[in-house]
């Protein structure tokens, strides 16, 4: 992971800036012949777009994706497959509405990027934050589609777990309630308390921020690598990486630290296919790699800094001045990081399968 | 960051097992004309070192490290340098006791990674946890003393802020205090608590988990990359990296989560030398790059699981069993991740200042 | 350089089929504020163009070169320059004429990657090769453009110095002379000669191998590094990469094995700036490094294998046959190499000046 | 490839100078597993080490390896394997003579890295030309002995086939002969012509260039990948990373520019078990991905620049001088290549197998 690419064998690189003619990815090193479609890749795309009523940015974006490459149709079949070579992926900038942009060229946003791309490059695509829009998450979940398709016995789904102070109740926790409400929330009381509250962040030109859950099921024993290869090392730069995490937790995450070891262990019993764990507070890793139970991610989002309220700031003069963002934004950039969330979990769990399979041979662990 | 390697300019390789005849790291990509010597390194592996009365491992590991290539002594000035050629660091395993290892040979610890390792490569060297154990630790830290030569100017400390359940009062944070403790502890009240503590756990055959803060001061604007080469992501996987270790948060970490917009922005007024943030929310990081702001990291490490105390598993033949963990172990691994701490944040730093002076030609931002 | 990538820190990713929608690059890792257009990059990729009467296939690329990302107008000056984030370069594929397919379908090409591309992936994109086609070139010359502007004061040519048997006279070498003829040819003696040739073996459905050199002046000592960073390594690495090369040679090549040491020493002089070499047999690279001398690579590429004589061959059904390949192919696919050769020196010098300048701080040597 | 680190899965890490206390490498990312011994690395570097009485340099390297970390006894067998961790393999230094070092200080040898290096870096260890020394090749030969491990079925052996003007005639190869001679020739009546050639070479205090093939029979179909993932490219990079080797070849090699398509084109015929190649011209890569021939690489090693005759030259202080080297040194060190180049082919091959399993779960080709 550098530069614009992620991943070692299964590894994409993502381009373009919000508001430029196009963004896109380009998947390399994926396996051949799995079947691909634009529709399957577009699913997972209209889940993270934006124009859901209220609760994320009214942009339209249409996220329309097309395959340029990388794709033929097995005439044995008829089917459309991955040929083993690069997977070209781009996506028309559609709404990119023209608009002064006079105030975020000559001042810094607390709390943006628009600083220090400033500091480090001398000059910036500040048009809708250019590279540092959350639009480039459409690449990553667009790559994340295809990810899915090389692991296809993993199954990821996350979702919001935390919006500003308010947690759900775990005890709620229904993975078939992620989809009946705009939060992405398996916690259907929360998610209807949720609603009040960021309308009321919405009409204070607030934002606020939020914490996602990502679960991997499926994945067998053996992925990952120890030291410098370690799944959970990975998971952790893969969350970081997306616009506006602060935080990653594996399992317990940053609870861990308030444990016992006799607490922290999950202890085993024989089952008939080997061990069984009878808790998962390592959250599906031990020693970096997994060990068959469920992946656990958690990955905590800051709010936007692209608020209504004026913030005291500086020009890029470096004189005082006062600065305020305009326009159409999330109050809660968080829910639209949930697909995000499960994109990354995916890319990094199809790099890792791949790597395994290349040391070991085999697809899993050695078994019992 | 793969396999036992990190880095992309500034890159470092271990090796070696806890039992085997010695461990060691290979230092490569690092800019020549260094000052180096063996003591230099010594000094900080003898902080990480175990020894210390009660509360660290009584094992009793010299660790003293010999340089086995890529210095030469400058004859203009009879220092010894690096010459930019790999440096090679070996340091012997000197206290192996011989013990029966067949306990750890046919049980699965649970929350240790003795399970992972057989199922992902069929055959794990048991003795000492093999290639899990801490003691690659020591490696790191090697490689972190070379990476603070790499960058001067930055000044990296690290304090234990959490254990078990107990975090430091911050009114009370003063560096001074870190070295007066044997907990690197800058709050000395917290300190003096957690002795009391630490030996009932360790009375009781327990363990406890911990967080440690590490914070880099003198980073300037700049160093870090959007997207993929973020800063904060390269410090997520470091830290994530390190054994035990579930948690990684930037600035406010987990809490970010927990704020709205107007609170989370960083507000900035004109300075003598450019724009001065009011606040470090962000840990010093912006967008994945440095703000000039000090660079600030936490980490939790769970419990060890070596623990004398009971716990439920599984042979290696999936039988039930229980398994405890005889010999010499720290109640608190936390403490050592200390220094360890500061190396993975040296090593980083170091890595994003050669790509950002490889890339812009410049050691930091373009200033005001 | 794996997958479809190239380079460490200036580093670009091509993608696309021949007779898909588009081909494409993603250069990423350059530094920012150079000035860039379309315009610069297109006069490359002309000059790459396939369409000359006679010499080159008659396909007619348009080759027309679109920035979808990566520049922005400095305001400063109006100029559109790269901000370091990562350049997308898209190419339609324009000319891709329906024909039949089934014989390239069914059948492998003697000395064509058909039969590999099967053999790895099990499926395949027979039209026009897809992959496996020389258009991915274009991608490499748009990459190349980009490099160009990283190394300003490096001056890189390319002239080819065989057909067939026939080699150049060095005698009458002269670089004004390479946009003199349809060969890119610095003898115009041979350049006259070869056109007879080439008609002889064009008309006899034939086709036959080449030799280019590559020179590049303005390379200061320093860039490259020992064993596997040898700038030899990549540039032998970059040249064998490029389809239908069968050997790279630096300086004196193939030819260093028949020298003895009294030959092969470059000896030296003091000169006002620095040592000065009174011979080049080295090529520019001593030990990996640069030496501040022109640094001179050749590279052999064998004749295109798509023929219209019938060759013996298998269906892939495993059953004997016969193939040639109709359409429109070049009799000398060198030709169109010479601006492949001079991109690939100078993505390998921009990459390696941006390595040298990362771990060292400077442009290039110490001096003297 | 960069730095001092070799291969993506497969990969190896090289430190030490000459005349330090040791050298070694750092094997890492090969499968769990493999029998490995001292003895059977000690094997391969006996091959390459020096000693032989004339044709090689007196200096007597002890070679003996040591495997420090990454092997295990497994208990069901008694037989020690590798882990799946990193192998660190020590060879001390031992035949370290204390000389007068005043000369190769202060004056650089023409043909040497002297040059380079004190230019790149400002500092040099000058001892037994430090870094620069052949004595990095037998941490390669060390890497390649576990390379070949990894892929037991494929059979590598080299030959050298050129010693300055005088080639071996390809009638008489037999590889039988290769270690019936002090030379690695298959050709017996070339090698002892050799005899009396390099007699005189070395008598005048001169030395002489080489050419080496080396040959790897039992690569499977589908080995390599397209682009910049090319076999041939890895291949080129690799021989080309070898000390003192100016040109490298596939198959026919710079000898491809000659032919014309239809000689070129290796016809093939319906076999038992998939197509058959009529002839081996491509050196068995195809596209850059292996076609199941054998895999044939030639690589020309310049004579070594260390000659007891003078040369002109310059001093760290720009005069001009005169140098010549005096010590131990090989009339040809292009013998010693030999083992090397197998080395090489060993580590290219073991990675690209890991890639392409991790890729396509396959071993080899999809068949027929």
């Amino acid at each position: 992971m550098s530069h614009n690419s992620f991943g070692q064998l299964f590894r994409f690189t993502t381009w373009g800036e919000s508001h430029g003619p196009a963004i896109g990815v380009v998947v390399d090193g994926g396996p051949p012949g799995l079947p691909l479609s634009a529709e399957a890749i577009q699913r997972d795309l209209d889940r993270r777009k934006p124009g859901q009523p209220r609760f994320t940015t009214q942009r339209r974006e249409e996220d329309a994706v097309r395959i340029l490459s990388g794709t033929f149709e097995d005439e044995r079949d008829g089917v459309v497959k991955t040929t083993g070579t690069p997977i070209s992926l781009l996506i028309e900038n559609t709404d990119q509405r023209s608009k002064d942009y006079s105030d975020i060229k000559d001042k810094f946003r607390p709390g943006h990027a628009d600083f220090t791309y400033q500091q480090k490059y001398g000059i910036r695509d500040y048009k809708g934050s250019g590279r540092a829009s959350a639009r480039e998450t459409a690449a990553r979940v667009a790559a994340g589609a295809v990810a899915r398709l090389v692991i296809p016995s993993v199954r990821i789904r996350a979702s919001l777990v935390q919006m500003g102070p308010h947690r759900i109740d775990y005890g709620r926790f229904d993975w078939k309630q992620v989809d009946q409400n705009p939060f992405f929330c398996a916690d259907p009381v929360m998610a209807s308390q949720w609603e009040g509250y960021l309308d009321g962040i919405r009409k204070d030109g607030n934002s606020v921020g939020a914490v996602i859950e990502v679960v991997a099921e499926g994945v067998p024993p053996g992925w990952g690598a120890p030291i410098y290869g370690k799944l959970s090392a990975d998971l952790a730069a893969a969350m970081m990486s997306i616009n506006a995490v602060k935080g990653v937790e594996i399992g317990d995450g940053m609870q861990a630290a308030s444990l016992t070891g006799t607490e922290n262990a999950d202890e085993m019993r024989a089952g008939n296919n080997g061990p069984q764990f009878l808790s998962n507070r390592a959250g599906g890793i031990l020693g970096g790699i997994s060990n068959g139970d469920p992946v656990v991610v958690r990955f905590a989002v800051k709010p936007t800094s692209s608020i209504i309220t004026p913030r005291r700031s500086v020009t890029t003069a470096n004189e005082d001045t006062e600065v305020l963002t305009k326009g159409r934004h999330d109050p809660c950039v968080g829910i639209r990081a949930v697909p995000i969330g499960e994109a990354m979990m995916a890319v990094v769990l199809a790099d890792h399968f791949l790597r395994h399979r290349g040391q070991t041979g085999r697809d899993g662990g050695v078994g019992f």
